[in-house]
């Protein structure tokens, strides 16, 4: 006689705060791009300039979108308080007033690795899959249910222990980089976690049946492949096989 | 023999300056809601206090969707210093910090005339009509090339001469209007000019081609007939013939 399985346990009930937020998690030990071998060749002091060059200039497309991202949120948002509340990530992102914010401190990262600031921010020498990528984050905030956007920004719960690493592995391991430009990562240091807090509490509070809450957790899967994907096609286009696309940054030093 | 008319001028080639601004700023003269039989009414102290509730309240629509509007727009800007002077207008309407912003003194306008806050907000006792017109301009806003997203702003050209009158008129003429209640509009007095000088420019700077003039100018028509319509619609449900759709607010003056 074949053995009979279990049946599959109903997944129609809500999950309790404590095992949706579990469920959120999971999603960065399963594929938050910490994992992903560029990443780990990044960090490790594998890569040469050139290389580390071509992820950051592929990496502010992706600082540029998010500020345009959280504007199509707050395009659909009739609730005053959740603007008044979300458009800090734009000052942080954009600045406000004297404060530069953190596009200005990547660049100063990208000055740092010997890149022109013009050639950086027209996004032209980046992967067009890059620009594909990141343009289809921001349309899916604009577009989805708007606990689903919030959710897809909970990538940022994972965010602080990857900044950490990679404040030190690249410290530590390229003579290129040095500490003025890292500044970006020391102060996302302290941002991305009461971000994540604020998105955790709203995502946990508004998601009211099993089906929004197991679309939060696509949308931390969906957000985790819009990072791992950038990563990807820079493994690609610059490690392995290493086959730059026409009319991307090919690298001095390559 | 019939008679030749002239052909029609040759429309093809770029306006100047002097020109494409006087085209921007004939459409006020032609279309803006300070020639509308309700705008007159309301000014000239002609409304009962239920039909100035009923505009109140429906003009919270159309406050409430200006920021979103706002947001629409900075969400496909791919340039930071846009970005970082356009915010200023989101946080003219929905406040920053200490500052509660102009939605705020809309409510106090509001609370003013004797209505619910949250019975404001919910946007429920608006007129059907008003809430699909100013939807309309967000998504104008959000689709159309940035020029002429940026031209359908400049109705503001027109907007300081329409507050001086409607705060002189109503305050004279209504004796549930104190002047606390008009604080929006004191405000606007100031911030309306900024905007509209830094938009204007930009307009002029770039609309490049005859085409892109016209879409400017067409834009300029758009946003008065947005601003029309909503007096079209207050006109016909509470004043002349007065059908209130279902659902919508009923003056318990009427």
């Amino acid at each position: 006689m074949n053995e009979m399985k279990a049946p599959p346990l109903a997944a129609s009930e809500l999950m309790g705060p404590n095992e949706f937020e579990a469920a959120i998690r999971a999603v960065g030990t399963e594929r938050y791009h910490d994992k992903h071998v560029f990443h780990k060749l990044l960090h490790g002091g594998k890569l040469n300039k050139g290389q580390v060059q071509a992820w950051a200039l592929n990496r502010y497309c992706y600082q540029e979108a998010v500020p345009r991202k959280d504007a199509a949120f707050m395009s659909r948002v009739h609730d005053r308080d959740l603007r008044r509340e979300w458009i800090s990530r734009i000052h942080d992102h954009d600045g406000l007033g004297e404060e530069p914010g953190g596009i200005e401190r990547w660049l100063i990262l990208t000055d740092g690795l010997g890149l022109d600031r013009k050639y950086v921010t027209s996004r032209q020498g980046a992967l067009p899959a890059t620009r594909h990528i990141v343009e289809s984050y921001v349309r899916f905030v604009r577009e989805q249910p708007l606990v689903v956007a919030v959710a897809s920004s909970l990538s940022e719960l994972f965010a602080p222990s990857i900044h950490r690493e990679r404040i030190a592995g690249m410290l530590e391991n390229y003579d290129f980089i040095s500490d003025h430009v890292m500044a970006y990562f020391k102060r996302r240091l302290t941002q991305a976690p009461r971000d994540s807090e604020f998105a955790l509490a709203y995502v946990k509070a508004n998601a009211r049946t099993r089906e929004e809450q197991e679309a939060c957790v696509d949308a931390v899967r969906f957000k985790c492949d819009v990072l791992w994907a950038q990563l990807d096609v820079l493994n690609h286009a610059y490690v392995t096989p290493g086959l730059i696309p026409p009319g991307a940054f090919v690298p001095a030093s390559l």
